[in-house]
């Protein structure tokens, strides 16, 4: 291949993302400069956080340019190499983007992987990947669950949510997940050990929450927030006096057109002397280490599992990114873009 | 008198406090059973808390019961007393009722105070009453500034964000105010040290976050939230990594009759990780003779002022407490319903 084709952003979306917004172009093949590496992208990690740096406003990151691929992490091969600590063929994960080929060094952020340690390739996308830091820091660091205590997630179908879900249970906690729909809630129970589970869809912040109350008369100690919206409304009407609220992210708000709803039921932070905490997993990146020493444990002891669901082909894209906001995906988006 | 004078509450406010909410009864003097006292009750603290203990929600204490006197803070004399404790002409405060008497005792908070050891009696109602550890405690435990930080106090010129942001002074910080009006902004910088006076009348969101940027072009560490709604999306923009908000009120949502706006800018907790907590003075209250200590000595140093607004007489309980929400009031809003 001389050529590299890229899924650029065409324009910022306005609420949902349309085709539109995006375009596959085909570009010459870049050649690494000194101590580069290139790399060949075979999988695409699709998540939540990129529509944020779709958008022009102030964020973690700086937004993705307006003709520049869409940024993204992927695991790939070393297609060539001017740095001595890549060879070609050593499988690689880095926040790259959405294209055949990236450049890899210069700062960037690229770090070796072993398909030798793991069930799959991909587990370095799930429990040893993004969502498995987050999840692990998010509940451990932010929402600081003690044994015995209940820990509320939303978004608990998700790549993170499951995991969080299931870090807690090996933490000796109660879970209650929120999920959209039937087949979902079910996996929650069955899948991910939640001792119960809420299915939000057609349901009111109200009816939300005396989901959770049924499900958890003692209370939330601990709520890992992926959704915020009407999902958050409803946790804060369920805390406990002292309770955390790690908030993660909040999926239902990065398409509004119309700004962010926002959280109405906030003054029952104060009523319960509790604390709500945004974090992303690099504010936590010097423990690292440990964290996946934990995860991998963990993984390799059959304690973690986390369902992916993969398509396939650069040329898709655009409507595998949207699963993630119609929640049509079954477990952690995965674009296949390349052949292992 | 033989007779007492009780304002009570007639129905629950829909919104804004109307005067039909209330009403002004007179009911027989009670009689101290064993182990009680009666407090003649000379000033009244009227609080924005007060609002919210006259709706039918969940909160940190049980709503005021329909035909109750309204439940609020007082400093008093001793006027019967089968306590030995207590003395007649003992000067005391507690948590009470706004009533010419109450019965103390019975698992009630009543403290002895000692009108000696202060400038005016009335300073147990600001500096080292319930404005002055909810001061104290939430910036410093909740908020936790270092010296050499920003931070922003809403509800600037009110009771208990004058001795925030004089506190914050204390502790080597630069502080800004955000009020309403130009009379209670020049108060911020002349009289409570404030570095920097925000008048938000008048401004969007995007206004009063250009204001505060613009104010501290470094950046806010510390959020001291009084208000809520429009002014904590604003702070939610200027806020700097890891940055702490201190929820201690929301005052510009106790009278939505739809129900509150929330905030709508919470993802920047996300985008800084940053926090927001909320608390009452009395979750620190193992530590309150460290408070205690602390605040009378900058009381009597003269690094506290706090400015004290006093209406006259039980019949005007409504229009002062209403003050409140108006913004009437200039300093710790009080009402003298008895003789010293």
């Amino acid at each position: 291949m001389t050529r590299n084709r890229q899924f650029t952003l065409a324009r910022r979306p306005h609420g949902m993302p349309v085709p539109q917004d995006f375009a596959l172009i085909e570009t010459p093949l870049p050649e690494p400069g000194p101590g580069e590496t290139l790399v060949r992208n075979i999988y695409v990690s699709l998540d939540p956080a990129i529509r944020g740096w779709l958008d022009d406003k102030p964020s973690y990151m700086p937004p993705v340019a307006l003709g520049a691929p869409v940024r993204a992490s992927t695991i790939g091969r070393i297609a060539a190499s001017n740095d001595p600590a890549y060879a070609v063929g050593d499988w690689v994960m880095g926040l790259n983007a959405i294209e055949d080929y990236s450049l890899g060094g210069a700062g960037g952020f690229l770090m070796k992987i072993d398909p030798g340690a793991v069930p799959s390739i991909t587990s370095y996308m799930t429990v040893l990947g993004g969502s498995g830091l987050t999840a692990y820091f998010g509940l451990l660091r932010v929402g600081r669950p003690e044994a015995g205590q209940t820990v509320l997630v939303s978004g608990a179908a998700g790549s993170v949510g499951s995991l969080a879900g299931q870090i807690a249970k090996i933490h000796g906690c109660r879970t209650i997940g929120i999920a959209g729909g039937a087949e979902k809630c079910r996996r929650l129970t069955e899948a991910y050990g939640y001792d119960a589970a809420i299915d939000y869809r057609g349901k009111s912040v109200e009816q939300i929450a005396a989901g959770i109350a049924a499900a958890a008369p003692e209370g939330i100690d601990v709520v890992f927030e992926n959704v915020g919206g009407a999902m958050l409304d409803a946790a804060l009407l369920t805390i406990n006096h002292g309770a955390r609220i790690a908030l993660c992210g909040m999926i239902s708000e990065y398409n509004s057109a119309t700004g962010a709803v926002g959280a109405r039921n906030l003054f029952q932070l104060i009523v319960k002397s509790a604390s709500m905490a945004g974090f992303i997993a690099t504010d936590f990146m010097a423990d690292i280490g440990q964290a996946y020493a934990d995860l991998g444990r963990w993984l390799a002891e059959g304690r973690l599992v986390s369902d992916e669901h993969v398509d396939t082909g650069i040329d898709n894209a655009f409507p595998a990114f949207l699963r993630l906001f119609e929640g049509t995906n079954h477990g952690k988006m995965i674009l296949k873009i390349g052949e292992d």
